[in-house]
């Protein structure tokens, strides 16, 4: 990797900014967040109609002075990240970037709309309180354990939308464009809205078969929410459960042993030093 | 069973219609979901009122393009698979039958509407799509733990129907013609749009005494939902549970061993004879 | 208990009417069922307003005919039960009681909207469903989860009705009676509503505070369910791994004792003969 | 501690006031649950506005008998507290304060509507029934699995609270004021109807791409519930899992016994030394 030497400077400022182990890393890290909260919120109050009206001018000040703050942070992260090039390319250097866009892009593109919805995920720079508090295990964890559901949450998709895209279709059949379901992506609109439970009632059956139909389908969607629910409690219980060593047998060279064995459970040769072993379950 | 000899040329088509082994094999699958969800999607459009005033003429023959092929398809299937007769009555065989027959039938039957729900089951094709990502285990895991919960699924689903039926006459009782709970079937829809949470809002009570029946109701199906869902994650745990051996090493006598362990993973000393180990998990 | 001796008449009409063992009780069962069936559906077609009109009259007499047939028939269940007492006061032979009150009782008493509950309780018979299928197991198993999860499911409605009777007299006091909540009790109703998810949307909240409350009482709600899910989840697991003999220590009285144990693991004493122990977990 | 002398009486009345051993003290919480419960009531009728016109005065008197006995309760509490300080300070200390303190600041301050928020906070005296029945110690286990979840749910907040503020955001720009969606807090209140599937209906999208967002948002709060009931599940299934010793039975070798046992359930030899085992479980 290019892990280039930092002078004192770059050392000093890493530990207060990328560091949560000291006081000021601490402090640094506690203001960045609420700048970030208050930098939102100024965002999101401009989105009123009376406040645009009468702070409209002061608020795109307020913002003007959050992204320069955030540029600056961004560009000293870039000089005393160890490893730039894994920094500017890590989810939160992408994240980093993403917060100081649009504000510049607002000065060549007019429209500002869409530039809305990236500058509002400058929300996801909150994730950094995980690390504050000391719950990015916690998260790793949560995450983790979404990965390995990933294929069985699929297949549960996979199953859930063709059910939708059915009811979607039998109730377009069974009602008809006079009750409000005039084509198919309306009706399988109505699927998603019932399956899930949601239930809006801006779009209802009317008809004796439509309601039949239609009560299936909620009782499809009440009782499948069973299957991911399922699968991903099982998957969190396993995987604290059994810890698997990552060792690999010495000999044979099968994986998959279990976090205490001291002895290939396949050919029996031995797979570590005793002094590696005494790591609790 | 008839498993007839192929010639070179059935070989070679099994390989990449049956198959996913072989880049060719992938390709086809690949190039074939794409053609369902095109497929799919001009009969959604087709259901769009504009688009099919402008469009319609070139949407049906699209749509009989697509006939076409897949009529070619299933010929080349049957005359390719190794076993014609499971070919054809396995559910992927009675789907691509489903898939051209309503093409054809629309020739001799002008009233199409039903029809569309059965040429909207080509949706179903796409589950070829597990096969091509390697998720079929997966696939099959969620069917198996759902064929192993199917009884109590059952008796679940019989003491939540009963009590759909009690709420919705109640309602009907209290309530009566004048709030929108004119019949039985009507107040029994009632009770299931708001025992399943999904609570439309299109039929909702107004006296004291229905409103009260009503949160009953809610608090009910906001609950009992746990039934389901705890059935099915016990029966998945269960299932997974890596099955330990009841042999005890003869050495160091402990005891725990995972099912298909033959060494003992504490002293390594040798567990059972080889003739005793080949039970799969 | 007084467990006649049954004459050969009664002895082999038990075996129909009770059993399920030979074809002629499985046939009895089913046609109990569907007559079952037929006489709710009859009640349930009565109450829409054009068939009652038209078919009143014939409906009432088809009713009539149900009566009397469920009335010999639970004539000859009181005459043939090896222990009237028993089954009187079992819940089938009240249920059983019950499916014939009501059409008797209305000849005595003219208003009949309230009758129709009970009779409605009539579809509480078709749980004898379960026996014909045999999966009597599987209802006694989830009834048995429910008895044992009775105490923590008690606990978590009182924190749960506590939860919505503060949020019910948060929206009260921050939304008043111009925007719907006239009053507490109807406050109390949309927290119900609210908290459940189920959200009809015939009272909403409309001022900012309002709203605010809303937002937290969904995500309270929405978040909560993880509570009894998870209670009941882990009460079916632990039920299902480690059984227990219902066995006594013969020394030291405890219960308790796994179900592969020999030994009494508090005294050390012997816990039972050697072949009584041979049943599988 | 303070822990003070107590004179006969006091250790008397502390027998009925704060014990539930005796009938006596039995009968006293009894009796205190439905005096808490009938002026919750007198709290919920006077908001009733007919009634309020009818009795509010009489209702008024009502409640102030209830303030003066809960005030005397509150006095004798104090005056035969073993730990006056500890009473005072802890979780019941401070809600039976909270029940009597409303009524009197009522008539300092003439606006009641924020004291109505207060006063029912008397309803939280309720919890005492758990000591009444016996029900504490389930009360304790989900308070304590909760506590333990903490982290976890904090960090499943987070992600809930970004996706809906993305959501919110994401259907702000794509319907924007003409279809109700007036600002960003409207959409993100829009948000949290939709993710935690309550669906009012009081503000839906009506564009297609507002409809499909819309979709997205109900799948992704469909799924995502899967989430804290598997951590919550997995965190009571842990806490209850009857810890095995590592010890193995000195005689027949055997491993797996349960935490507390003295003696090997298989062969009756004496597992361990009477020091070691005194840990509760």
């Amino acid at each position: 990797m290019s892990q280039r030497e930092q002078t004192p400077l770059q050392a000093h400022l890493y530990k207060i900014i990328f560091g949560t182990d000291t006081p000021s890393g601490k402090w640094f890290d506690l203001i960045l967040i609420f700048a970030i909260l208050i930098s939102v919120s100024v965002i999101v109050a401009d989105s009123l109609t009376n406040i645009h009206r009468d702070y409209g001018v002061l608020l795109q000040r307020i913002e003007w002075g959050f992204t320069f703050l955030f540029t600056l942070e961004y560009m000293v992260r870039i000089w005393i990240a160890r490893n730039r090039r894994a920094y500017l390319f890590s989810i939160y250097g992408i994240i980093d970037f993403l917060a100081i866009l649009p504000s510049y892009l607002a000065i060549l593109i007019p429209q500002t709309a869409p530039l809305l919805i990236i500058r509002l995920l400058r929300v996801l720079r909150v994730f950094r309180v995980l690390r504050l508090v000391g719950y990015l295990h916690e998260a790793n964890q949560i995450a983790g354990v979404m990965r390995n559901s990933w294929r069985q949450i699929f297949v549960f998709f996979l199953i859930v939308i063709t059910i939708i895209v059915v009811f979607g279709c039998l109730i377009y059949v069974l009602e008809g464009p006079n009750n409000g379901f005039d084509n198919i992506p309306v009706s399988v609109y109505w699927a998603i809205v019932t399956v899930t439970t949601v239930g809006y009632g801006d779009v209802v059956p009317v008809t004796v078969a439509g309601r039949t139909i239609s009560a299936l389908a909620m009782l499809v969607g009440y009782a499948i929410i069973a299957v991911p629910t399922g699968i991903f409690t099982a998957n969190i219980i396993e995987k604290r459960q059994t810890k698997r060593t990552p060792l690999n047998c010495p000999q044979c060279a099968r994986a998959g042993h279990e976090d205490d064995a001291r002895y290939c459970r396949h050919c029996g040769s031995y797979l570590r030093t005793d002094d590696e072993e005494n790591k609790p379950v």
